[in-house]
């Protein structure tokens, strides 16, 4: 049922495909992010023209409202947000490490406070899995632990709880049409991304994720852990990124041998009005926009730039009007989707390494992060 | 350009063709209002596919931001706002006479400040026609006051001002290509509606419309003003009763011979996660839906009805998620394009006038108004 395939690969970037049952993702993919059920301002139909094929949603926040009892209720997660096209969930683990302030961790699970009423939660390896069967998604997350950066023995002491739970997750699991990925932590420690890489490789997942990056490390240390963790991971499992990136992280890290990438960067670039382009991340709220005729980007084919001038999506921002994050959600989400289906095909024709040069310096104005 | 051909007619309510520059408009038609050069949280697709027609965009806001001469400049509104079918803009008097709290009237005009910004303007009938001629609507507003309802001394005083401007209106227009449109006022006395219906109906424009109407007024004293103007008009023109209006006003609008409505109570129920429903009224965020797998409407044909359960909808209010307002639009939209077409479909089969008791009962729970 998840049978992965590489179809074309190049020093280390791969093609391929993986069959689930609500259809088969073409990897590396770009993940649009819909964490309450619904990608934000984009209707399902608005999702699919732009080119999305995987979503990812939430745990922690579909647990916690609707609930996941609720979604199973409703026929799951596909049909209650009425996407039939593959979806993801992460496990709970991320948000509950970096949204709760009051948590209390300890070996079987962690203890944490709602941040929408502050009413007193648990979860365990166990029970996110049994919340992700709940909701239903094609590929479901081990329950893993988040270390902030910085402490090596802390972040030493959650890549084995990480690993202990990895282990209860696999024996909790029971639904046969659900791939779980595991989780490789470590920080940004080389040995204890190797150490994680091996174990988390050896166990029987139907994938690996890399979490833990993308979290206040420099670019180069980000490098450091993939350069480590992808030779370390069997070439006939599908390689997931987590929480990553910017364009530039999405070409650096096909490079590195990464195949699924989620990120919430477009949409929320869209809520400040900012908006990808070969000139750079434009602000369309300033005042040099008012009486431009061209689209966001004259290459790109979004129903955004198909449609619109900039003059008016800074009006629409202007006045305040909704309908400007829904069409800059459009256009961002589709830049990265189409940047990583782009790819794709240089990867099927041999030309994605010595396209890298050109391709970050393509994006390079566009960057999320700045260098420290 | 402006041909208005009827039909089918019932007793009073009539079905027609209006040519328009950007296409022909089927009536009774109900317009959606795009006061921003947007109709709220909808692109220009989703408008087409819930079946609207005709867009309604106000002068008044355009004028003050982003500026009519910017508009003008961008190749008009139909394209600023890619909406290529047929537009209509009122003449901003409306909006000056019941936004504006500091504005002072004068038989020349008016002179006002911007809810934006506190500045001072001026409107007259001038330059109300040339601000239109600059956004470039298929049909355009003379300039009138509407008064408020009470006073009789002042309403006939506005009344008689509004006339005086009417022909300022018609010496003013230039274009050829837009359909000028007078406005009948007199509040809700008989004797000043049928002079004023006289009097604009003696004029050369191309359709009259009926304003001061639903602005606090009984649905009797509505429908009573509607009886003594509609058969004073000529019947070769539309009839355009301006920003009514709930589902019983559209109704009882045909049946006493109008043509085109527009109201924002759609779009704005839909902020209020309220939607249109054989049930009468729901508020979706009612914690009777969060298990609730119907649609609002069983019977809709709408995206939001094929698609979506009343629990989605009301997860993605309670979740503060900008995609409800955005498929309760579509909803509510819809419901009140498809009723006037619907009612059309009656006209031309001559079954109107006896569903009128049961249109009125299906959507007598939907009102917006409460009668005093």
């Amino acid at each position: 049922m998840f049978a992965y395939e590489i179809q074309a690969a190049g020093k280390r970037a791969r093609a391929g495909v993986f069959q689930t049952p609500h259809g088969v993702l073409e990897t590396p993919v770009f993940a649009p992010v819909g964490t309450q059920a619904t990608v934000k301002t984009l209707t399902p139909v608005q999702l699919e023209e732009l080119g999305a094929s995987l979503v990812l949603s939430n745990t922690y926040h579909l647990y916690l409202r609707p609930g996941d009892e609720l979604v199973a209720g409703m026929g799951g997660l596909h049909r209650f947000m009425q996407w039939p096209y593959p979806l993801l969930t992460d496990s709970g683990g991320y948000q509950v490490f970096s949204l709760a302030r009051t948590r209390t961790v300890d070996d079987d699970g962690v203890t944490f406070k709602s941040h929408i009423d502050g009413s007193s939660h648990r979860l365990t390896p166990e029970r996110s899995i049994q919340i992700q069967e709940n909701l239903g998604a094609d590929i479901i997350m081990a329950f893993d632990e988040c270390a902030d950066p910085g402490d090596r023995e802390y972040i030493q002491q959650a890549m084995q709880r990480t690993h202990r739970w990895a282990e209860r997750c696999l024996l909790a699991k029971r639904r046969p049409d659900q791939a779980l990925f595991g989780i490789v932590q470590g920080g940004v420690d080389p040995d204890l991304r190797a150490a994680s890489a091996e174990f988390i490789a050896s166990l029987p997942f139907l994938g690996i994720a890399i979490g833990g990056l993308s979290v206040g490390e420099t670019k180069e240390e980000m490098h450091a852990a993939l350069d480590v963790v992808t030779p370390l991971l069997p070439e006939n499992k599908p390689r997931y990124l987590m929480g990553v990136g910017t364009p530039e992280d999405l070409i650096n890290g096909i490079a590195r041998g990464i195949d699924i990438f989620d990120c919430v960067l477009p949409t929320r670039l869209a809520r400040h009005h900012a908006a990808f382009s070969p000139e750079g991340r434009l602000n369309l709220m300033n005042a040099s926009f008012a009486r431009d005729q061209n689209p966001i980007d004259a290459g790109c084919s979004c129903y955004t730039c198909r449609t619109f001038t900039r003059a008016y999506l800074r009006h629409l921002i202007v006045a305040r009007e909704l309908l400007a994050g829904a069409l800059l959600s459009i256009h961002n989400l589709h830049a990265l989707v189409q940047l990583v289906k782009d790819i794709r095909q240089m990867i099927f024709s041999g030309t994605f390494e010595e396209n890298v040069p050109q391709l970050l310096e393509r994006w390079e104005n566009n960057a999320a992060r700045k260098q420290p």
